[in-house]
């Protein structure tokens, strides 16, 4: 059997343990292969207190208009358990046609389909008329801050401009080919806190339980219609993730209750008419009790690229290769594309989530072939297209 | 300046520091006392597994009917952060006119002060004509378990009855003689688990946030009307007292959330009644979701001491002493007296309760002595009366 050169340099980046913020020689693989063919390699260390410090990899052929960036990440979450998976997570071994390995789906198997495809795009072309760079990051699956965002602002800063980008996130659900995503929700955090009195169950008038109260702010918050959904996106949907209290006195009235919770909002919002409408839901479910909300610092507003000639090339080739009409999604999770459409209109399409995070997560041979004739057909098109 | 009996003995069991389920000596100053005026003592230890032995004392003079008990409890609560105490909890200083320490007004106030009108009424009158006993217990404050329950058990066992019990506990609210209480709520605590499906906030269609569920049901379970009261007592009331969900990863929706409540319920309610109301306002607020209830056992059923004959003979010697007309009450906590009134009608009369299980309790010697001439009052009003 003959292993295709994406196949075999997905299987090389599952090799390396690049647990975040570890590298473990996965950039290394990357900028190797991407120096024979005449890119410019730019190994990129970013730090910030608090934080471990992060590789990552910018990667160029080529100069001028149009530039496209190819952008993903070459770590991975932990394992979790390594006894309940039936390989070991790093050897990358093929099982009934699939490459079994912890980021085969999310997202080395991407990689390795990009690199194969621009290897065949320049041997067969010769390097593209415009820029193809690779924005590669040691710091999706972390805390986000030594990577994408410090990356980009370097290459800003050189003066790097760039027309369009592709993240190469499992973007489909269950078929290569079923889903590209041209956006992404936002996702902010926040914190309740219910202050009360604390007392005994059996005096109630002398206590002032903070228990109801948030009760009734958590129904509330979990019932409110944010919205009902925009043209792309769906609907606004608020989580409470968690009620604590931590009284372990049944027949004591506590002092003090917290919940936290999680939004996922669509292009209606922003942070700041977010946080307003939150609050007054709040306000209203709480009466007269002491409520403090708090909301973490998020860096994952939404965003969207408005389908256009850009997706449209993308989508063609999506059809082409795999016969399916993918769906233009803005839903899920959020990716560093949230970053990156502060630079250029970005599209994502990478293999199938089923099995990302997860343990046994795998990837097929057939998909990671046809992913990189997709990218093939996406350099080509780009590239090659007549000018308008 | 000469110090009463009462006080002296109240001062004395201060001094044993008898914090459940030590003895300390307690019982031997109540039992030496009982024995210079003709008491035949009992020390009764029980015990159950999985508690602590605990040491008890039944003691009585005379015969026959009436049948007068004095009940109440030796053992304390724990005294807290001793450096927050202005005195030693256990030296029974008196300052300003009062006597500070643990157990001053919950109850050793009141037992030095039935012990002395015991002594006077004796030294008076002789013993008797009737039964008077003593059931004091060390397990009150406890787990209840090894005292008041298996004295009365076995004192029914070997032929006592009952006509009347008066039980020492602090029922004042303000001033000695604003309050009798002829009953109590009873008391039962439950628990509530929500089991949902675990999931990320971004999918939550693929899973089963169980928070607002909970949240729904404590909303409306602390919103619940019961009732609205009885002819003796306030109405019936919930108080969840913790939520515990223990989720800490704010994008994670949890499996499952918990909730425990108590409810002081009034003479309209059995545990059984109560039970099914509580299930039915969960099932009906927890809509299609699984939701578990569970009801801890409980020993704590409400009880009324009818107003009449008996509650008259302590009004009026509460009136006479304090010139206050105490109100018939039945708020507030639980106490031995929902085992004794199995038993024989009961009434609770002693100290106030300000500062009862808080630093520096303290008891005021005016108190004490006011407190003894009622208890001596109701002795000759009980026996000395002319029989109907
Ligand atoms: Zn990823
Ligand atoms: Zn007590």
């Amino acid at each position: 059997m003959s292993v295709s050169r994406a196949v075999s340099l997905t299987r090389d980046l599952i090799r390396c343990p690049s647990i975040t913020p570890k590298d473990a020689g996965a950039l290394d693989v990357v900028a190797r292969v991407l120096q024979t063919v005449g890119f410019e390699t730019h190994r990129l260390t970013f730090s910030e207190p608090g934080t471990p410090d992060v590789d990552n990899l910018f990667a160029k052929i080529g100069s001028g208009a149009p530039h496209l960036v190819f952008a993903g990440h070459t770590d991975v979450v932990p394992t979790g358990d390594v006894s309940r998976w039936s390989r070991d997570p790093f050897a990358a071994e093929v099982v009934d046609g699939a490459i079994i390995g912890r980021g085969a789906s999310d997202m080395k198997g991407a990689i390795g389909a990009f690199l194969a495809a621009t290897l065949a795009f320049i041997e067969r072309h010769g390097p593209p008329k415009g820029t193809l760079s690779f924005l590669i990051t040691g710091d999706e699956e972390g805390p986000s801050i030594n990577g994408t965002v410090k990356m980009l602002d370097w290459a800003l800063a050189r003066g790097e401009r760039f027309d369009h980008a592709i993240v190469g996130e499992p973007t489909n659900v269950s078929s290569l080919g079923d889903t590209i995503k041209i956006g992404r929700r936002g996702s902010m955090n926040g914190r309740i806190r219910v202050s009360g009195k604390q007392g005994h169950v059996a005096y109630p008038h002398r206590a002032d339980n903070p228990v109801p109260t948030i009760a009734r702010i958590v129904a509330a918050l979990s019932a409110h219609d944010f919205d009902f959904g925009t043209t792309h996106f769906d609907p606004t949907n608020l989580e409470v993730s968690s009620i604590d209290v931590g009284n372990p006195a049944v027949n004591v009235i506590p002092g003090e209750a917290r919940a936290q919770f999680n939004v996922r909002f669509n292009d209606a919002w922003t942070l700041e008419t977010l946080r307003d409408r939150i609050r007054d839901v709040v306000r209203e479910a709480a009466g007269e009790a002491r409520v403090d909300v708090e909301f973490m610092p998020s860096n994952a507003v939404s965003f969207i690229t408005q389908p256009g000639e850009f997706t449209g090339l993308v989508a063609r080739a999506v059809e082409e290769v795999t016969g399916m009409t993918p769906e233009l999604s803005t839903s899920g999770g959020t990716s560093d594309a949230r970053f990156i459409t502060r630079a250029c209109p970005v599209v994502e399409f990478g293999l199938t989530n089923e099995t990302i995070h997860a343990v046994d997560e795998n990837a097929s041979i057939a998909n990671i072939d046809a992913l990189a004739a997709v990218y093939h057909r996406i350099l080509e098109a780009y590239f090659l297209r007549p000018r308008s």
